[in-house]
């Protein structure tokens, strides 16, 4: 073997994953672009709900005009995505972090765990999203999980255990993030048996 | 008879709705209440969405606080309500109206037809609230009963058709509109029977 010590280290291992995260997108957009593909392909209806803002004051320099000059945001009391998919509701959070080793528990409001609670409760679909940026890899994680360690007073969750527990997501250019596929394969896995042994 | 021409004329026909409505309460007032009631009773999970809000400016006068100082209304792209009831995504729009006569289209935006013909698609629940203030009535229609006639090019749904289409909603102290009941005897009325049937 003959050695080239001055050569740059070229990579050959890009994944599809790394080509689409690197390019700066944020999970936000990535999301809402796939929603929006979702939607157009009638394939499902999920949006991203507007920030909560509390509006303080408000100036009306013409008539049908509203200029607000002064509002706060509001802490959010759901999730930030719900919707409806193959009539079910469908309810998540969608969450980044630049650790190499774990999500924390600190980024998620506890009106967030109860509101997914309760999603559970009611038979909605409820998950978290987490990108972790470092890896540029997006994974699904159902949100039983996340309550559960939650209650046990765990603080965050592992790389590790989000790869075993959790889904990774496919990456392409449209939609970005092949979420519902995930949701296909959790969710409706007894539906898609079944169809495939009638 | 005995006349009694200068006693005052005492109405003994005030219905509980009107006692309730006279309070002078707003729709979205009382459907949050509602919501909140539904909620804590663990019977649904149903939040109204905030209000779209585009901003432009934010002071950030200290660590950990903003500011907005300007910002402006968006028009909505979805329903102002959504969430879960019974297992099914559920998704509506409520409006009020002065008018005695009938409910003006041109309150209702174009997407959020749209909108509501995609939830329909998806196999949610659909419908419009809408309250005929001067009688103090709120009433739970369909929603594809009100995009058929958007669809034919109607401008509005006389007080007799939400009448005869829609289903009166009654009232109580809590929740102050009982508005599942409702879409229990509208969406659900199949399951209903058969289990008094079982």
């Amino acid at each position: 073997m003959i050695g080239y010590p001055n050569k740059k280290k070229i990579s050959t291992t890009h994944s599809v994953s790394d080509n689409y995260t690197r390019r700066g997108m944020s999970l936000e957009k990535d999301l809402n672009d796939s929603n929006a593909y979702y939607a157009d392909c009638d394939r499902a209806l999920i949006h991203k709900k507007p920030t909560p803002i509390q509006v303080v004051k408000v100036d009306y320099p013409a008539r049908n005009s509203a200029k607000i000059t002064e509002a706060y945001y509001k802490t959010p009391s759901t999730t930030d995505y719900n919707g409806i998919y193959r009539g079910r509701a469908v309810d998540f959070e969608a969450k980044e972090t630049k650790s190499k080793t774990s999500f924390p528990f600190k980024s998620i409001h506890k009106h967030q765990i109860e509101h997914l609670r309760k999603v559970l409760y009611h038979k909605g679909i409820g998950f978290f999203i987490i990108r972790f940026t470092s890896y540029g890899q997006t994974f699904l994680i159902d949100a039983g999980i996340i309550i559960r360690m939650w209650d046990e007073g765990k603080t965050s969750i592992t790389y590790q255990e989000v790869q075993q527990c959790g889904s990774l997501i496919k990456e392409s250019l449209t939609p970005r993030l092949r979420y519902l596929d995930n949701v296909d394969a959790i969710y409706f896995k007894e539906e898609e048996s079944y169809g495939k042994e009638s």
